[in-house]
């Protein structure tokens, strides 16, 4: 029997109840998401005897409108994952949200009820995309592309329900990254794992974990256990959910829903307990059983040419060889992956949150073929980072620290204490904008100085330039420091220069 | 009878007869951009007796795949563009790629019927987005919003046929820049031009005309030229065809199809042909007819102050106020403008392009109400940027210049002149990429040194770092400039300082 491998068994199991716990923070704030929206549509019930409009204002079940704050947030990780895409050489792509429907189903298998069809117009049948791995791999066999590193951002649209209350969306952003053609192997493979790291170092989410299995081991586990061939897909597809349920109800969905022999449930428990380093895959080649299985063996000596890879790398250490890892999409062929938030790091009263996977991928070697009439091979391997749930993470975070996010960008608000001097107000901020410096002013024709003010403070513009008759008449500008409220005079023809200066200071 | 203002007469023929010459050019090459597409469709027909395949791979009619190359230019565009929008002070909102169907339906009256609808999975009826003002709209309605300044890019979705050989895609991206709330009258409208200014020149796509009118001065012509009112929204649609027909077919559609009085449409006739700057606004005012209209009046006093405010932005010489401008969107009620320009530079061996319409908008101050249900107003007044026509401009253009694109940023390229070096290739290169810069190397256990060279000649990658035998016994790394095929041993503990300050010199 294999043993557990590179932390002693108490730690991997503090570790693994973990994982394995349902996500209850998640839930509970993601309908913290939509409070304001909720609170819309408990208010804009339309009353009887009003001509206005008989519907409810809402938005269609599982979307949700993205508000300022939350794209600040998102831009910031969005540069930075995408950042380190390119830093690795990656090129972009952009495939239409929806694709020919008979180009997406059979890829999904038991989730292709889940694709959201437009409806039949006259003319092609449609369906909004799923993810982006099969449009990728559409774009490669109808260009008949042999390789390319590509890079993709965007959304996704899923049924699933119910949806909010999980903390799931059905339509949601993806950013993936892939990488395919013949090389040698692990190579690329171990870069997607470089960037997974990257990624969620770069992005101070906490400590993380990346359980790494290949599909050629958890087949061969289902063949040496026992389970008929028939039945692997549908084996593997209740494995995946081991992160969401425990192996005893895994083991009862095995067993009772898909007619597997108890004994053989129980030879696959066994093992799906394992996960270590190098060491393990060592004891596995060893395994009387295991090591019988061709498939199995491969898978084997891949994972630990790639664990040679990831020691060069200097990341080994965030990846563990974990044999409960099925990964749900059917596609797969080769090394799989998925990285865990071991836990946020807890702030000040911070419920620490789980939420599970966020980053996730492997090797899909007969995806692009499927697509190519001569059935042309182009291998694939590529990851996904699960950007909504890191949003999520971020937005918590900001939440409770109650930092206050800029959601303009704006650096100097022009302003004046007096009325009728609309005309210089506008005059001075067209000079402003066309020195490429952010501006904005009220768009009222006689605005009180203290609204104006506030306004600045409000929204943080730093620097405020105030014109008036005494200031006109002098041919000067105040400059005020919002923060400091100090004032200067300066001669107009200085002012961009001087507001220039000050900015690239700060 | 109002003359024609600021140019002369025979300017103004001249640019209009421009102005309505159908895109040409924009229909040829359009279709140049599918070509490879085409040729993929060609090749990948599945021939008899194979197992593979049996559809024809394809994208959905009037939908691309935008290649890195064509990313690479969207990118530059839109950083352009919403920096511009930032400038502004605006912040970022996403909303759903579809909405609940009845939301959107009554918005676009005649163009209802373009919109794709999903089909019926049990559940809500959806449709795609069919612009981005609609959904802000229902935003700003659903969370009871009195004011806010937002930009939005994203795709929008629109059945129109045949749609390739138009240089037009069912798919395409809006980026849309808004200010909604009570404001003193024509300062955003003002800003929304200033706007549409600054892209338009930022972009150095060459000369262009902003052409600016009002609802309310169409509707006050329609009035006095005796329009019954139930048809103005119909002949206002006729009107809007003007950058596509002549006066000829639209006053045809007028009598022939909408049941107009041929001398009805003789008398908007005259009207449409007025153009020019303040001018012709005081003209209006004395014009024995429309002086009678007070709805006409209003839009003129508008019209006039705007000037004003244009005047002191220093943009005023690039409006021209056209009487023939009629927009075709049912929501506008105020000041409407579209930029066309006057033609692209053309360069050596280069055909003029003339596309038509890059830039457009107004005010819509009944939309936000008709979501309300109270049907509170909130003014709004914006603008969409034509991106798919200037990223169509920027693409030939570049295609003429026969400049190469890179398609990825990698700054140094890992090689090794020798065997065995893959370890050592590996190493560095994480190296690299933990210290920021962008590195690539190739997938392969040993590849020709001259293979490695030629990949960084093909994709422009500056610096290439070498690492041997002989190297590694001196502790050191050759650094090699592509360009010049100089090459310098650096110690290895300097490398990654010594190419940032090269990066930073470049």
């Amino acid at each position: 029997m294999p043993q557990l491998g590179l932390l002693p068994r108490r730690t991997w199991a503090t570790l693994l109840s973990q994982l394995l716990r349902p996500p209850r923070a998640a839930c509970i704030s993601a309908v913290g998401c939509h409070s304001q929206v909720a609170e819309a549509l408990l208010t804009s019930q339309p009353k009887p005897h009003q001509e206005k409009p008989n519907f409810i204002i809402k938005i269609p079940k599982g979307t949700r409108d993205l508000s300022p704050q939350q794209m600040v947030v998102r831009e910031k990780i969005l540069d930075m994952v995408v950042s380190c895409f390119k830093r690795h050489g990656a090129k972009g792509l952009d495939t239409p949200a929806f694709e020919l429907t008979e180009m997406l189903t059979e890829k999904y298998e038991e989730h292709s009820g889940l694709m959201y069809d437009l409806k039949d117009q006259g003319g092609e049948l449609l369906s909004l995309r799923y993810d982006l791995t099969v449009p990728f791999a559409r774009y490669l066999a109808m260009n008949k592309l042999k390789k390319m590193k590509r890079y993709q951002v965007g959304k996704v649209w899923r049924r699933e329900s119910p949806t909010i209350v999980q903390g799931r969306y059905r339509e949601f952003c993806q950013c993936d990254f892939d990488i395919a053609g013949h090389f040698d192997p692990m190579i690329p493979d171990a870069e997607c794992l470089k960037i997974m790291c990257e990624v969620l170092s770069g992005l101070q989410l906490g400590d993380f974990l990346i359980k790494v299995n290949d599909r050629r081991i958890v087949d061969g586990m289902f063949a040496v256990c026992g389970v008929p061939e028939s039945k692997f897909r549908a084996i593997c597809a209740s494995m995946d959910k081991l992160d969401k349920m425990s192996w005893r109800d895994v083991r009862h969905e095995m067993v009772a829903k898909k007619g597997l022999a108890p004994e053989v449930a129980d030879r696959i428990g066994e093992y799906i307990q394992c996960h270590g380093g190098v060491s393990l895959i060592e004891q596995l080649f060893q395994d009387p059983r295991l090591s019988q299985n061709k498939q199995a063996l491969e898978g084997l000596g891949d994972l630990k040419l790639l664990f040679e890879y990831l020691t060069l790398f200097g990341i080994a250490e965030k990846i563990c060889f974990d044999l409960s890892l099925a990964r749900g999409v059917d596609y797969y062929t080769g090394v799989i992956y998925e990285a865990v938030l071991l836990q946020t790091p807890a702030q000040a009263g911070e419920e620490p949150l789980n939420v599970g996977s966020v980053a996730a991928g492997g090797r899909y070697d007969e995806l692009v073929a499927t697509f190519d009439p001569k059935g042309h091979k182009v291998p694939c391997v590529g990851l996904s980072i699960g950007i909504e749930r890191i949003f999520y993470i971020v937005e918590q975070r900001m939440k409770n620290s109650f930092k206050k996010v800029r959601t303009t960008e704006t650096q100097v608000f022009v302003a004046t204490p007096q009325k009728n001097f609309l005309r210089e107000r506008l005059k001075l901020i067209a000079e402003l904008w066309d020195a490429g410096i952010k501006a904005e002013m009220l768009y009222k024709n006689n605005p009180k100085l203290l609204t104006q003010l506030h306004y600045c403070e409000n929204t943080g513009i730093p620097l405020v330039v105030i014109i008036g008759e005494q200031e006109q008449k002098e041919g000067v500008i105040k400059l005020r420091s919002v923060a400091s409220r100090e004032e200067v005079a300066i001669k107009r023809e200085n002012l961009v220069a001087e507001i220039q200066k000050r900015l690239s200071e700060s």
